[in-house]
C-alpha cells in the first residue's frame, strides 16, 4: 500500500489546532509530510450523522471544555476556550483551498495562523475580509483571494473536499488517515505515531501504559 | 483532594470490556484500587444527551467496528465483534450490584464473565436467568439472585447508580475519574496512566509521543 498521511481538520475544533500544533513534526519523525485537508464538521455532522455539535450536547459539552484546555497543557500549546456561538470556518476553508492550489507552504502557514486567531487570540474567523487580511498579511494577494473565494469555483472545491471526507469515512476531527488506517482524535496521537513508527498495531498498548515503571 | 478511581463501565461496550482488562493491574502499579461502577450507557446517552447509539450512527458504526478489533490486539486481549441487536444489560448490572454488596471480589470475576460472554463468546447477555447462571458457576447463591434481581430494591440501586453517574458527568464509557479528573475512554488510558504516576498533566504529551526516537 501507499505510504500516506491525511489530516483531516476544521478550524473551528479545539482538538483539530491541537492537533495542528503536533501533526507535522510527528510526521517528519518518520519521514512522512501530512496533508492537510479542510473539512466542514459541522455540515458531517449535523447533515450525515443525525447529531448535535458537541457543544450543545448534554454532559459532553462541559467535560469538552475543561479537556480542550487540559490537552494543550498535555502537549504544551497557548490554549484559550470559548463557545463558538455564530462562528464558521467557510470562508476560512475556502481560502485555505485555494492558496494551497498556489503555494502549499503559505496554505499551512495561513491555516496555523486561523487557528491561532480563533483558539489563542479569541477573534472571529467567520468575516472573509478578516480571514483575506490574515492571508494578506502572510504575503498572499489579497485582492485576488477575496474574489476566488466568492467564485462558484472555490465554492464547489469546498463541497468537494467535504465529500471526500465523507466519503473516507470522517465523522469528526482532527482525523488521520494513514496508509488506509483511520485515526480520530488527538487523544490518539499515540496510536498515530505508533502506526507510522511500525505499521502494526503489536505492542502499541503495552509501549504507552506504565508495565515497567512499577 | 482524597485519592479516588472510579471505573465506569456498562457490559455492552466493547471499549469498556478492553478497558476491564487493563483497569485493575493499571490501578495496581500505582498503589490504587478502581471502584467499579456499573452504568447502563443507553439511558444516558438517549435519555439525557439525546444522541442516537454508536452502532446506529452513520460513519462512526463503521469506525467503531473497526477500531473495536484494533483496541483489543493493542492491547492485546480476545475479542469477537458483534452489532449487539437486542442487547442489553439490565439484568446484569443488577446482579453486579447485589453480588457486590455481598462480595466485592466475587462481583468482579462476574463481572469479567460476563464481558467475557458478550465480548469473547459473543453469547447473550440480556436473560436474567442466564445471568444467574453465570454467578452462580462462580459460586453465587443462584436462587437468591434470581429472586433479588426482581425487587424494587436492586432495582432502584441500579437506578440511583445510573443518576449517580449522570450527576458525575459521565456520558460515555469506559469513564475514570481519578482525585475528581474525568477521563473518558480506552484510548485515554494513557493520560489515566500519567495522572495516577504524576498527579498532573505536565510531560503528558511527551510521554507518548516519540519525542525522542528520531
Amino acid at each position: 500500500m501507499q505510504k500516506t498521511l491525511d489530516f483531516y481538520f476544521d478550524f473551528i475544533s479545539p482538538y483539530a489546532y491541537i492537533g495542528s500544533t503536533q501533526i507535522d513534526a510527528l510526521a517528519a519523525r518518520h519521514g512522512r509530510t501530512a496533508t492537510w485537508r479542510p473539512v466542514l464538521i459541522g455540515v458531517t455532522i449535523m447533515k450525515v450523522m443525525g447529531m448535535k455539535p458537541l457543544t450543545e450536547t448534554p454532559l459532553k459539552s462541559d467535560y469538552l471544555r475543561h479537556d480542550g484546555a487540559r490537552m494543550a497543557k498535555i502537549y504544551g500549546v497557548p490554549f484559550n476556550y470559548h463557545g463558538l456561538k455564530g462562528i464558521n470556518s467557510v470562508a476560512a476553508c475556502r481560502a485555505f483551498l485555494w492558496l494551497k492550489e498556489r503555494d502549499a507552504e503559505l496554505a499551512q502557514r495561513f491555516a496555523r495562523r486561523i487557528f491561532a486567531r480563533l483558539w489563542v487570540d479569541g477573534r472571529d474567523i467567520t468575516p472573509a475580509e478578516e480571514v483575506v487580511k490574515e492571508a494578506a498579511a502572510l504575503g498572499a494577494d489579497g485582492e485576488a483571494l477575496a474574489e476566488a473565494i466568492a467564485t462558484p469555483e472555490v465554492k464547489q472545491a469546498l463541497n468537494v473536499a467535504v465529500d471526500h471526507a465523507i466519503a473516507n469515512g470522517v465523522f469528526g476531527v482532527p482525523y488521520f488517515i494513514a496508509d488506509g488506517e483511520p485515526i480520530w482524535g488527538t487523544d490518539r496521537l499515540w496510536m498515530l505515531e505508533h502506526w507510522l513508527k511500525h505499521g502494526s498495531w503489536d505492542g502499541a498498548g503495552a509501549a504507552v501504559l506504565g508495565h515497567s515503571s512499577g
